[in-house]
C-alpha cells in the first residue's frame, strides 16, 4: 500500500501559459525574459497561506524554502539540502533542481547570467522580493548589462484560475497571564529604542512582530498564529492596517481600547490592510527633513521603496524581532509549562504506539493523527506548530517529509521511525524530535544515532561567554559525526516563538553566519542535530532549550557565561545508544535529563491520571549504568 | 633594573600641528573636522615600512593594528584585544583607547557621529585606506549628514619632519627548488583563471601576492621579504611598477627575462613604482567597452578610483591570494624542513636557558637575541619573521609584547615564560609559541595550560568535511577554557607564507569570518589558542598546521574529509601540564606529538652533532603515562 515516491506534478502546459505572460500580455508594460518566483508573501513569510502558494503552484515543490526562475527555456528551483530529496520528487523533468550549498550549483544571479541573452530584463513582483535581495539580484545583473524589473501585477495570479482568496481568521486577544507586558509597554518600550536612534517612525511588516506587539493571535496561516496586517509606528501615533471586518469584534476593541484610548499617544488608528501603500505615501510626504523611518531590509521591495532613501534607515532586524526573542518570566513560565503538557502528549504517543505496532495497522499518517489527538487533549492546545513530520526508515531521510497517502508507510519493529511534531498552546510552542526503533535496531544505526546524541549534547550542555553568536556553537554538534566522516546538511537550531511561529529570528545555531545576533538568557532555540541516509533511515535529535546564565569556575573579565536549560523533556531512548561510545560526561547528562524527565513529566502524568504513560515513563527513564 | 611600564609618547604639540593642517594650511582645499589616520601603506600590509609608521606617529602605539581618528576635540585610538594594554601604556592621556570586540565600543563610524558637529567633512589618505572601508565609512558618515573626503596630500607626513625615505633593497630571484613553479607558469595560471572569468586585466596591489607571482624577495619591510611595487597583469601583457635602480641587477634582469623575453605574451615591462596611477590611467583610458578589471576590495581606494566603475571587478580577495595560500608539494616540503631546522634553534634555546636562567643573567631581550643566534646557524636562514615576543611573567599577558629596554625582565624559576617566535628560512616560514617554567608553576597557571593545551589538540586534531572554513572551528579551541568561564580575546588561527609573510589570507580560524575561504589541502595556517590574565601572566601555545587529506570510517556524500598535520615540532613542556584534567585521546595525542618531534628533531640533531640540544629533547618527549 504504501509507495516510495511522491508523485510530480506536469507543470507543461503552467509554464506554457506563464511564458506567454513574459513575452506580452495585459500583465506587463514589455517582455521579460526570466521571471523570478521567491518562495514568500508580501511579509516575506516562512509559512505562507494557500492564497500565497505562488511558487509551488508552478513547479509542484511544496518545502518551505526555494525561488524558481523561469526563461524562455529553462525553468530552475533553487532549494536547500533538507529539500534536495522532495524536490526531486515534487517536480516534472521541465525543473532543473539547483542544490544550494553544494560548491558545484551557481547562485541564482550566476545561473541567469550564463542562460539569458544579452541586455535581458528579469522580472520579478515587489511586493514578495525582500528589499536586500532585490538590491543583491540587481546589482548582479546590471553588472552583466541585465537589469531587474518589478512586475507589479503578479504572473502566476495571472495564470491561476482558482487562485484560493486571502483569509481573515478570527483575532484572539491574549491577556497578562500569557503575555507579560500589555501592548502598550511594548510600543512604549519600542519608542524608547526609536527615540535613542532617533528615529521617528518604524514600518512593521513581519507578521508575528505584529502579533506580538499588539498582543494579538490569528490563524491566517495554518501553524502560524498570526494575521494578515501592517503597523506603521510613529512617537505619537499607532497604525495598524489589517481587514476591518476583524475589527468588528468586541473582545478585539476593547483590547485595542480602539473605542476609549487611554491616552491620545496611544490610540490605534486602524486602516483597511490594502491602504498600507497609499497610507505610508501620505506619511512619507509629510516627513520633517531629519525624519528617519526604520523598515528592516527584509521587508518587501514594494514597501521599502515606498520610503524616500533620505529618509529610510534600513536594518538587517527590527527591535521587535530582538524584544520577541527574549522571553520575559510570563513567557518563559508559559513555554515550560506548554512543554509539560507537550511531552505528557507525546510519552502517551509512544506508550500507544509500542503497543499497537505489532498489530501492523499504525502508518505515518495515522501516527501523526494520534499525536496531534493526544495533543488536543492537554489544556490551551490550539493546533499544531507545523505538518508533522512522521516517517518510517527511507522516508526519515527526507527532512521535511510529510507523510501524503501516496507515500504513508506502515511503522514496523524493522525500520527507524522519526517523529518531528510540534504544536501551538496559549501559553508557549512546541517543537519536538524523537527518533526511536520499536524492534532491534542495527548496529549502524545505533552508532549513527549515537553520534547525533553526542552532538546533541554538546550543544546542550555547552558553557559559553556572554555575547557568544549562536553560529559559534554549531561545529559542537557536528564534532562526533565529522570525526567518523559523517555530517548532516542543515543548521542546528533556530528561535522559537511563544505561541508564535515555530521558527524566529534573530538568533539560531547554524554554520551560515547571516542575520545572527549573540545569544542571551531568556532567548529560546532548538538543538537539532541529524544524519540521514539517502533511501535508508533518517535520524534526529531535537529539544527546545531556553539559554541561562551559567555558573563556572572563574569569571573572565566578568563577561559572565551562558548554557541551554532544556525545555522539552520527552526520554531519548535508550535502545538506540551505544553507550560504549558515550563519556561519562555524556552519561550523566542522559542520566540527569531522564531524572528530570521522569520528576517533571511523571508528576504531570499523575496530576492528569495517565497511568498508562507513567508506566512508559518509569520504564524509558531507567539510568544507563 | 626591569620596569613595568612602556613610557608614552607625549603628542600634544604633534596633534596641534596636525590640528592646525586639519584647519587650514597648504594641504587641504577646505577644513576638515576629523582626520583619520589608518595603520596600513597604500598595499594595505599588515607590518609596514619605517616610513609608512603614520599612526605610530601620531599617538605612539606601535602594535600591528589600530586606527587613530583625530577631530578638533578628540583624539581616538581603535585597536583589539591583542593590544589593550600595550596600546594603554603607550599612549600618553590626549588619546581614548576604543577597546574592539567589547560590546560597549562604539564603532569608529558611529563615534566619529557621536562627536562631530553638524555637516563635518572626515578626511583619509586616500592611498591607506582600502576601498571597501572608505565605501563603508562614507556610507555611514553621509547617512548622518557628514562626508568622508579623500585629501590627496598627506597630514602626517606634512607635520613629520624627519621621516624616513622608502626602502629599496636588494631583490632575491627564487629558483624553481624553492618555489616549485616559474613566475611564468604563475602568470599562466592566473591568465586562465581571468579568461574563466572574462577579465583583460588584474591589478596586483599586494606586495606578498607580487613576490609569489614573480618569485622575487626583497627585503622592504622588516620580518616580511617583500619589495614595493606594483602589478598590473594583462591577457597578453605584463607591467611591472619598481624602483628601476633594483631591475640592474644581473640576477633580477635574467630571472625576469628583461633583456631576452621567451615569447611575447610573458614579456614584463617595467615601470617606476610611482608611476602606476598614471599607467592604469592609460590603460583604462584604452579599455574596450567590455573589458573589465579586477582589483581586490582591499587595494587603496586612490587606486580602485582610477577604474571606472563600469569596468571594476572588485573581489573580496584574489586569485593569487587563494592560488599561494594552497602550497605546492616543493612548498610544502621547503616549510616542514624550516620548520624542523627551526625546532632544533628552538630546542638548543630551551636547553641552553635551563642551563643560564638559574643565574640569573638571562632577560626577555637575551634570551630573544640568544633565539635569533641559534636560528641563524641554520641553512638558508633570512631573518626573523616577526619581533620575537619572549615575555616573563605579567609581561607575557600583552598579547603582542615586545620586549625593549625599559620592560626587560629577567627570567627566573619563578615565573611562567612565553616566547612567540619564527623565522625566515628561503625555504620557509615559521611561527611557534612555548609557554614554560623553569621552576615549578602554580596549579592555577598548569590548570590554564591545560585548558590551552586541550583547545590546541582538539583543533589539531579536528577531522571535518573538505568545504569547511575555517572560523568553524575557532570555538573548539575555546571549549574547555569557556566551561570554566575563560577565553582568549584573539583569534586561533593564521594563514602562513611560504618564506613570506607570517601572516596572510584568505584562510584562518577565528570566531571572526570576514574573507574566511574553505580549507583545502595544502593550506597552512597557526594553531595558537591562549589565556592571558592580566597582571600575571600569558599562556599561549602555537603550532602552524599543514591541512591534510584525512582517513574516515565513512565518507559521507564522497565530500572527503580534512584534518592538520604539524609542521611544527618543538616539544610542549610536560611539567606545565595537568595530566589529570586530559582524556585518553588527548594524552595519546601529546606522547604521538612527542615521538614524532623526538624522530624528526633528534635525527636532525644528531646529523647536525648538537648533542646538548638532543640530550634535552629525550628528556622532554618522555611520554605520559
Amino acid at each position: 500500500m504504501a509507495t516510495d515516491a511522491m508523485s510530480p506534478k506536469i507543470t507543461v502546459e503552467l509554464l506554457r501559459q506563464l511564458r506567454q505572460a513574459m513575452r506580452n500580455g495585459k500583465c506587463i508594460a514589455e517582455p521579460i525574459q526570466a521571471y523570478i518566483i521567491p518562495s514568500g508573501d508580501a511579509h516575506q513569510s516562512e509559512y505562507i497561506a494557500p492564497c500565497d502558494c505562488r511558487r509551488e503552484f508552478i513547479c509542484g515543490f511544496n518545502g518551505s524554502a526555494g525561488t524558481a526562475i523561469v526563461t524562455e527555456q529553462h525553468a530552475a528551483l533553487w532549494t536547500d539540502g533538507r529539500y534536495f530529496l522532495q524536490a526531486s520528487q515534487q517536480m516534472d523533468n521541465n525543473w532543473t533542481l539547483m542544490k544550494m550549498g553544494l560548491k558545484e550549483t551557481l547562485s541564482q544571479e550566476d545561473w541567469l547570467i550564463s542562460v539569458l541573452p544579452e541586455n535581458s530584463k528579469v522580472g520579478v513582483d515587489p511586493w514578495i522580493i525582500a528589499a536586500d535581495q532585490w538590491k543583491n539580484m540587481s546589482k548582479a545583473l546590471s553588472s552583466a548589462g541585465h537589469s531587474l524589473v518589478a512586475v507589479q501585477a503578479n504572473l502566476i495570479d495571472a495564470i491561476w484560475e482558482d487562485r484560493p482568496a486571502r483569509p481573515s481568521t478570527k483575532l484572539i486577544a491574549l491577556g497578562l497571564k500569557y503575555t507579560g507586558l500589555t501592548w502598550q509597554d511594548k510600543i512604549t518600550a519600542l519608542r524608547g529604542k526609536m527615540a535613542e536612534r532617533k528615529i521617528s517612525w518604524f514600518v512593521v511588516t513581519a507578521l508575528d512582530e505584529i502579533a506580538w506587539l499588539f498582543n494579538l493571535r490569528g490563524s491566517d496561516i495554518e501553524y502560524n498564529p498570526v494575521f494578515f496586517a501592517y503597523a506603521v509606528i510613529g512617537i505619537s501615533s499607532i497604525k495598524l492596517f489589517v481587514d476591518s471586518k476583524r475589527l468588528l469584534d468586541a473582545a478585539v476593541r476593547q483590547h485595542l481600547e480602539l473605542d476609549s484610548p487611554s491616552k491620545p499617544d496611544l490610540t490605534v488608528q486602524c486602516f483597511p490592510y490594502e491602504s498600507v501603500f497609499s497610507e505610508l505615501n501620505a506619511v512619507c510626504a509629510a516627513l520633517a527633513p531629519k525624519d528617519k523611518m526604520w523598515i528592516c531590509d527584509k521587508a518587501s521591495c514594494a514597501l521599502t521603496q515606498v520610503i524616500p532613501k533620505a529618509h529610510r534607515a534600513a536594518i538587517p532586524y527590527t527591535p521587535l524581532c530582538l524584544a520577541k526573542a527574549v522571553k520575559n518570566p510570563t513567557e518563559i513560565q508559559g513555554m515550560k509549562m506548554a512543554h509539560i503538557k507537550d511531552a505528557v502528549a507525546l510519552c502517551e504517543l509512544f506508550a500507544w504506539l509500542e503497543k499497537e505496532i505489532p498489530k501492523g495497522t499504525v502508518t505515518e499518517i495515522s501516527a501523526a493523527d494520534k499525536a496531534e489527538e493526544l495533543r488536543s487533549q492537554q489544556k490551551d492546545f490550539v493546533g499544531l506548530s507545523f505538518p508533522t513530520i512522521s516517517s518510517v526508515g527511507p522516508n526519515g531521510a527526507i527532512i521535511h517529509y510529510r507523510p501524503l497517502p501516496e507515500t504513508n508507510r506502515t511503522l514496523s519493529l524493522n525500520e527507524v521511525y522519526l517523529i518531528d511534531s510540534g504544536a501551538q498552546y496559549r501559553d508557549g510552542t512546541t517543537d519536538v524530535t524523537r527518533t526511536v526503533h520499536f524492534g532491534t535496531p542495527s548496529d549502524y544505526e545505533k552508532e549513527c544515532f549515537t553520534y547525533v546524541l553526542k552532538g546533541h549534547i554538546a550543544v546542550s550542555a555547552a558553557v559559553f561567554p556572554n555575547g557568544t553568536k549562536g553560529h559559534l556553537l554549531d561545529s559542537f554538534a557536528r564534532a562526533a559525526l565529522w570525526d567518523s566522516g559523517l555530517d548532516y546538511l542543515h543548521g542546528t537550531g533556530h528561535g522559537v516563538g511563544c505561541f508564535l511561529n515555530v521558527h524566529e529570528g534573530p538568533c539560531g545555531i547554524s554554520y551560515k553566519t547571516f542575520a545572527d545576533e549573540p545569544l542571551e538568557a531568556g532567548m529560546i532555540v532548538s538543538d537539532e542535530p541529524g544524519y540521514y541516509e539517502d533511501g535508508s533511515f533518517g535520524i534526529r535529535l531535537e529539544n527546545v532549550v531556553l539559554v541561562v546564565p551559567a555558573k563556572t569556575k572563574y569569571n573572565y573579565r566578568n563577561r559572565g557565561s551562558l548554557t541551554f536549560e532544556p525545555l522539552t523533556l520527552v526520554p531519548i531512548q535508550l535502545k538506540m545508544i551505544n553507550t560504549d561510545l558515550l563519556t561519562q560526561k555524556e552519561r550523566d547528562w542522559v542520566n540527569d535529563y531522564h531524572r528530570k524527565c521522569l520528576e517533571t513529566i511523571g508528576a504531570e502524568m499523575e496530576r492528569q491520571g495517565r497511568k498508562e504513560a507513567l508506566d512508559w515513563l518509569i520504564l524509558e527513564t531507567q539510568p544507563i549504568v
